[in-house]
């Protein structure tokens, strides 16, 4: 079985495991507080440039949104976000949980606009409308799309207008970080926000998200509302150790090699796909792409019996769009692999 | 520096850190839906003798409370808990997050009785109260303490005459039932409550509760229940890789002999503090000791400097409980070191 | 000053004073609990024809909507609405205060529609998604508008083949009950929904809300959850005692007259803007006309100094949706003299 | 049927009612802000000696302490309340509800002390607790009692101290101030706390409340948390036509002759009760009296046909507790009446 379902299907790098191997016999506080997390918490602020700032250690990607936004928000405040935001569309409604509402507006091509933040703006009118307060984007996006400078500088000047707080969701960042075409270093893009996390998850990690809150009133008793959503883990330092192994180094670290490899490996997939007269759903430049696949080759023919993917929209004209998802150990082989059965595949449409 | 803060202060067993680097190339589906989750479940089923429930490999004890308890309650339902109990004391309020209340009775040495659960059914009257539905207990308790099998078949039967679920928080569950004077097996516990979790975190694991659902009307969309309050991973297999390595070997397994160890530990420690002529603020066969300590020792000398362990209570006519945790790793060496640093100490007085 | 800014601007029908000062000092029971209580929701079981369900008096339309759908979902599922309808717009996030979703799909001249239904169903997946429960619409809409009987039918075989239950806030059931064009009776539009509820608050009481609830499964421990959220009135009779007021004669009560009432006066309005060369944002045969005014008139000129309505809309190509809404007591001359205003500062443009 | 159930079970004062019938052809905007509001804001003003507050007009005690809780706590912060509190006894987990712990400790005769907020200080020490944040009181008390002049105000300082607000919750206020020794007048009470509302439903008002907001603090988008809770009135104006009509005369009005009234009444009742030999479970200068009657009397008798009232303990040795409340239309004529019942049922025992 070839495996392209997502880039959290393996354990983590070696040297991830190794730290954890190194570390394990220590005797540590719990709950974040410990050397390790203070070291990686120290690390961090200088790979963004950022002296003043707090950095949490994470169990996932879904903690660190409910909890920055439960943490930020007043209970008649709401959250904008792009329609395919990941808050919206793939949590359970673990915002909505903490009684606030997800704000959607339509992105374009997996991105949010000033203009949508405009739109969702107008909603909000007096005492019998929710109040705009924060704007969730993801880099990269869950549509494998990357911001520029230009988009990012444009949307965070909109917030700052509109009173609004900006919190990107990097659970993929590393991704976007080394995508063909980026050209937001991570130490602008910290600039560039409120609040932002490093994903450990989705590149190399056995778990853990490194949550950077430059605004500090975003972080008002923020361990009591880690704590009060599940999400403080007992042996905090887990987190520690393991982004103190992903970053040694800084952007020579191998949480950047993770991310440039997985996008390498998925740009040789996209290339190889356009050159069986592929198309694509979506313009992706990272380690997610979604080619559109004949229904036939998808449906009743093997892809599924060889290839763990995921269906990504409904089918149309007879058209399916899937994902396929790169990761920190996928191999040239497999890509070659993949292509093969899919060339395979097509023949006998 | 003596470590006895908790029993979460190293890292986990070798065997499990071992089973978690061979494991760690594979390939499998994300969040729980994985051969080592269902090989880890079937293991917990032979051991508990119960093949017709659900388990769920959690990433820690908090989750497990507020899913379970968040599930099976409807709104206008409660919770009836010690007044020492964990969700009330030591979880920020998750449990209230969720909207529900916990109604706290006094125990007795950390236990609930059947009659403090009739007195918290006596708030109960109409539409203007809330409406008790279900009971917490800890096995082994905060207090250290354990339910005999009397205690546990009273509690379970005053629970189902009420129309209560008996849901049996297992952080330390290995330590109770390797206790001195335990008379319940596993088994017997399984069939003496609606739901309960296997700890990992507090017993060898790096993290990791494996939850057990008895009675089916407590599991309804209980994966979308966990996702929704944070606390579905991503690489979910990870907790169950862990439990496949904690349970081998079924009752001979390193899962018993830890917490038999730390027991042990434990015992010897309040064996040797007793000779010092130490009494204990709770009575506790297992690996949580609470011995009363002169507040000049706690405070003024310097056991703060050299151990690492928690005040249990306000100061009283010069005395303060103290806590201290054994764990897994601890190694006889260190219980005589801190007995000869208690007795050192005490002679300063 | 002319009010054509709500139907909820004057207090209550002459009847309906009388009846709670006739009642005055009588004693009864609280909360509901009361002869008068019981003797409406008998009135409303038989003008609508149906004997089982279950009626209750409630304060006002939001108590209704929060209730109702805090009452009948479980914490992951979601309520359907169009994206025009109350609970997204105008109640400040109090359902999302419950811990749901309101998932909005565009509507059609305000009215939901069996397609959108199934648009909002695609977004449900498995349990990293939300599960859409209910529909919720509204008779007549916020735009004005009213469901045909097939329309509803519709909507209703739509739910149930998805397993949603069918609920419709009727604030201005009366409007769309007596408009022009409806072919829906109350009895039918009783068999074609799961609760619904008919509205006081804007046809003639002084406040109240009759809520009447055919799917027993929606009705588990109701009073429970009025009482949770704020919403059960002390001397929960005057709510009775008015309904008792408003509803003597079924058909040919005041209830009908006033909602007759209302609509004739806002048709008179709409046939007199009309004959001025003015268009409509939106198709209203009931209470609430929406009339596109140049912006000369709204804003630079008198009408917001002699009229008091609301503007509805943003201004496009220099004109504005404004919205006037009569009532109970809006009289002929009332509207006369709001004529001869937008005629006059027409002339002035 | 004789009444003693509540203080809620007739209509209201005949002022009350002319007032809202003058009225009733008015036209004013809606949701509390019209001129009938704003008037009876501003003579609570005067009424307070407190020019510099926020005063909103609520439907009834529970929107008040809901709304108010809600609005001034983060989410990690309790309110605490003595273990008698209508916020933890009779408002079935309202507080819960917006996620917020009632954090109990025992009073003395239904009132908190100094002491008590000490201890419930106790249980904050980190990010695994709850932080205590406002002490929620009743002036009278759920049992009948009053603070003194000297027990607020040592309330009021150990809260400065201790960085808590203090919130009274007035639903009988006018029966505290009017109470046989009663040395606090409103202009006092004003002054030692944060926020407290002047009772309407329970002395003479169809429904109303107004909430009185000193500290600007908890009035943050106050207005917006209201809508939000479901208890903002449409037609608004109605709380404040009656709270024109209850305080015209200020400290000779009708709200301080009615709750004066029905003080009397229930005094008269203690009296005679008294010379039965009959004793009483709570010690009650105001309109609510618990006398301990046989259970004879209560049960087997005819006590329960005869008379409307509460049980209010369990049965212990042979007698019950019960409340009988007496209200502004409470007449001596049903006092005795009530006396030669119990009388004559006492005799037959």
């Amino acid at each position: 079985m070839l495996y392209f379902l997502s880039d959290y299907s393996q354990g983590a790098h070696p040297k991830v495991m190794e730290a954890l191997m190194r570390t394990n016999a220590e005797h540590t506080d719990g709950y974040g507080l410990d050397p390790h997390c203070e070291r990686a918490a120290e690390m961090i602020r200088e790979l963004i440039g950022v002296e003043d700032c707090q950095v949490h250690m994470m169990v996932g990607g879904t903690p660190c949104n409910v909890v920055t936004i439960a943490a930020s928000l007043r209970p008649y405040e709401a959250v904008i976000a792009p329609r395919t935001g990941h808050i919206y569309v793939h949590e359970t409604g673990a915002v909505e949980a903490t009684g606030h509402r997800v704000l959607t507006v339509d992105g374009v091509n997996g991105k949010l606009t000033p203009e949508g933040i405009d739109l969702a703006m107008e909603e909000f009118t007096d005492e019998h409308t929710l109040k705009p307060k924060m704007v969730y984007i993801s880099q990269s996006t869950e549509c494998g799309s990357i911001y520029s400078k230009a988009e990012l500088t444009a949307i965070y000047e909109k917030c700052r207008e509109s009173g609004l707080l900006l919190y990107i969701d990097g659970a993929r960042l590393g991704a976007a970080l080394t995508a063909e075409g980026n050209d937001l270093s991570i130490k602008e893009l910290a600039q560039l926000c409120d609040a932002f996390y490093i994903g450990g998850t989705k590149n190399g990690a056995l778990f853990g998200e490194a949550l950077v809150i430059r605004n500090q009133a975003m972080n008002d008793h923020f361990r009591f509302m880690i704590k009060r959503h599940c999400s403080m883990l007992a042996k905090g330092r887990l987190i520690g150790v393991q982004f103190e192994a992903l970053l040694e180094g800084g952007e020579n670290s191998i949480y950047f090699q993770m991310a440039s490899h997985a996008n390498a490996m998925a740009k040789l997939l996209r290339e190889e796909l356009t050159a069986l007269g592929i198309g694509f759903y979506s313009d992706s430049p990272t380690n997610q792409i979604f080619p559109i696949l004949p229904a036939a080759v998808v449906k009743e023919k093997e892809l599924e019996k060889e290839v763990a993917f995921h269906l990504w929209a409904p089918e149309k004209d007879g058209m399916i769009p899937v994902r396929f998802v790169t990761g920190w150990g996928t191999e040239k082989r497999e890509i070659e692999e993949l292509v093969q059965i899919i060339k395979r595949l097509l023949c006998k449409c």
